[in-house]
């Protein structure tokens, strides 16, 4: 900066600074010759990173593309709601549990915060988290219905002693505080076994999307069955048939029927870079992505760089947990001509993930648009365009 | 809610959507009975959650007696700067890397993405990150100067082969772009150990406070020599004997000396849960924490509710990562009496947290107010009133 700048730059400073300008008014060269911005209660994103969720009438979509690690920032959390966010003040927030119990209790938040707590990172996905058809696609068009977030909460296990559920009973029912009043029935088991009541995400209380103040987790179950805005719990001896498990989330099989409570989520891969719309150049890349699998830990997952023909081994990014997403990386010198790159993953139950062929052929031409966890292809174009390749599954 | 109330209210609600008027300004006795807000670009922090840093001119501190689990909102990690944010341009960002190195290379931000990078969750403390002295402070007051995020960025490691460290260089200098222009010399060693030149923080861009676009991340050691903003690094054989490691952040020691470079984090650990300004109830309560070491994973976390006089292990909640917050839990029934509970934490190299006597002992009287660690009480007082006790120290 020329001396004469300075000085123009000193005086408008002082004169900002008498004046309650803000600093960054005025246009400087260096950041590093003017004061920064003092500490706040509360930070913020920096204005160059525009990251939004793209949202439809029903849903949106978290930005994979754009992340990094295994975190997802609460306000990029993908939503899908069944009629809007409610707003409910936890000060009257009530949870009934009732039903088979020995004895029907409801609780506060105060008292759902007073029982032991339990933290867990996992991730959540919607069941109808498929999305093909065009080449410009993104992860986050393809499959940005799952999202990772630090749960916390009082385990269900702990609420169910409390209130003394009873010997017969095998299935509970959850039911949202929102004005779909969003019912699933879920087996008691999963209750015994890691369900959480949630109150907080990411160090914080749960967003207003994410069932503010208390929503069901069930690590590795399909998104709709997390009630938000979690109500009341009934215990019962079989499922309600509600909406949301009989003209909804079901899928079609083989033979005119119908398949109900399919509640895990099969273990899925998507590279997140290279991906559309990111453009590339010939030499190294390190190809990144995500894997998950809703019946337990990632073992592996493997990358090919030619259409399929061959696989090898990515790198997974410590710490390995159950029921979470994990990045993988692989480094891979691309020379320039065109190619498809995908990645597949297999879990700790020796599942891999399919292709759209295999996926077809075990579950036939009616198998709906739930559940659906392909390989995911890239088609790397000479000119460094990426492009989603849905040819690959066909 | 009575039937005309319902009818009014479907009307307004009519109305609003004619309208315009956002269905909130409309008050309703259940939030069920309404359409809620639509899915968003961004999601929000519940307007109920008043969560801020309390900020000085220089710091601001994480509220940490309001998080749960291990990982700190972004907008929520502690500041503290030497002249305050700097506004970079991502565009125009450049670090240099030069001195006793084989090729000086000036790296973008576009650069450092392309190299292989890492994540890690890690905590990142200040070593000021003490205050006592009075019974009304809380966990945030005393010692909010600590957070945790999952960092990603480029090993400094990497970069270093990129250059070709010198084999005499044994120390670097880095340089951050704000208006203090705040340099620390940093051993090499630890360049190559894990130092990270950080570029993400929970998923996304670094956040303007913490160092955006590019900051360097030495796990476990003190806050400042994670210099934010970072934009230039210079190979030496020797420490620059800069202003922030003569003049400050260095610690008095017995017979009049001075202790330069005392770069580990000790580990320490506090209850933040009962702790001021919560009140409690008698009977059974889940006495919570924060327990880390800048030298490597929390072996143990142990709770006195005596005054000291005898310690209890305490649960640690998975995953124990290194040079990382852990969350801690210990279910206690209070009788109702006054007392004072406190934690102290091992780290896996056997250190134990002292207390302040123990501290004093060691350290001396002019030990001054970097690296303090000491045993936190918390004096619980019939009326179930939770005050900071600063004489469990003297």
């Amino acid at each position: 900066m020329a001396t004469a700048a300075v000085a123009i730059l000193k005086t408008s400073f002082a004169k900002a600074v008498q004046t309650g300008v803000p600093v960054s008014f005025f246009k400087v060269d260096d950041p590093a010759k003017v004061p920064g911005t003092p500490p706040g209660e509360i930070g913020t994103r920096s204005h160059f990173e525009k990251l939004i969720k793209k949202p439809s009438d029903i849903s949106s979509r978290s930005p994979l593309q754009d992340f990094h690690g295994i975190i997802t920032p609460s306000d990029l959390h993908f939503e899908r709601h069944h009629n809007g966010v409610p707003a409910i003040d936890p000060a009257t927030y009530k949870l009934v549990i009732h039903g088979m119990v020995e004895r029907p209790v409801v609780f506060t938040l105060a008292d759902l915060k007073r029982f032991p707590g339990v933290s867990r990172i996992a991730f959540l996905e919607c069941s109808g988290n498929f999305r093909s058809g065009k080449e410009e696609l993104s992860p986050q068009d393809i499959c940005g219905l799952t999202s990772q977030s630090e749960w916390t909460g009082v385990r269900l296990s702990t609420l169910f002693r409390e209130v003394g559920v009873r010997p017969g009973a095998s299935w509970f029912l959850a039911e949202g505080g929102d004005a779909a009043l969003m019912t699933r029935s879920i087996p008691v088991t999963k209750g015994w076994d890691d369900a959480i009541i949630a109150y907080a995400q990411n160090g914080e209380a749960l967003r207003p999307e994410q069932g503010y103040p208390v929503r069901l987790f069930l690590p590795g179950w399909e998104g709709n069955t997390n009630v938000k805005w979690l109500r009341r719990l009934e215990l019962g001896d079989s499922p309600w048939q509600t909406r949301e498990e009989t003209s909804k989330y079901t899928e079609g099989i083989r033979d005119g029927k119908i398949r109900q409570f399919s509640f895990d989520m099969d273990a899925r891969s998507i590279i997140t870079f290279p991906a559309f719309p990111a453009t590339v150049e010939r030499g190294w890349i390190e190809i990144k992505g995500l894997a998950w699998s809703g019946r337990g830990k990632v073992r592996k997952v493997e990358i090919s760089t030619n259409g399929g023909k061959t696989w090898a081994i990515a790198e997974l990014q410590e710490p390995v947990l159950d029921k979470a997403h994990v990045r993988f990386r692989y480094l891979w010198h691309w020379n320039g001509t065109e190619t498809v790159i995908s990645s597949r993953v297999t879990d700790d139950t020796g599942y891999t993930q399919p292709t759209m062929q295999q996926l077809l052929a075990a579950r036939g031409p009616e198998m709906g648009g739930y559940h659906l966890n392909p390989v995911t292809g890239w088609l790397l174009k000479p000119d460094g365009r990426v492009l989603h390749k849905p040819e690959s599954w066909r």
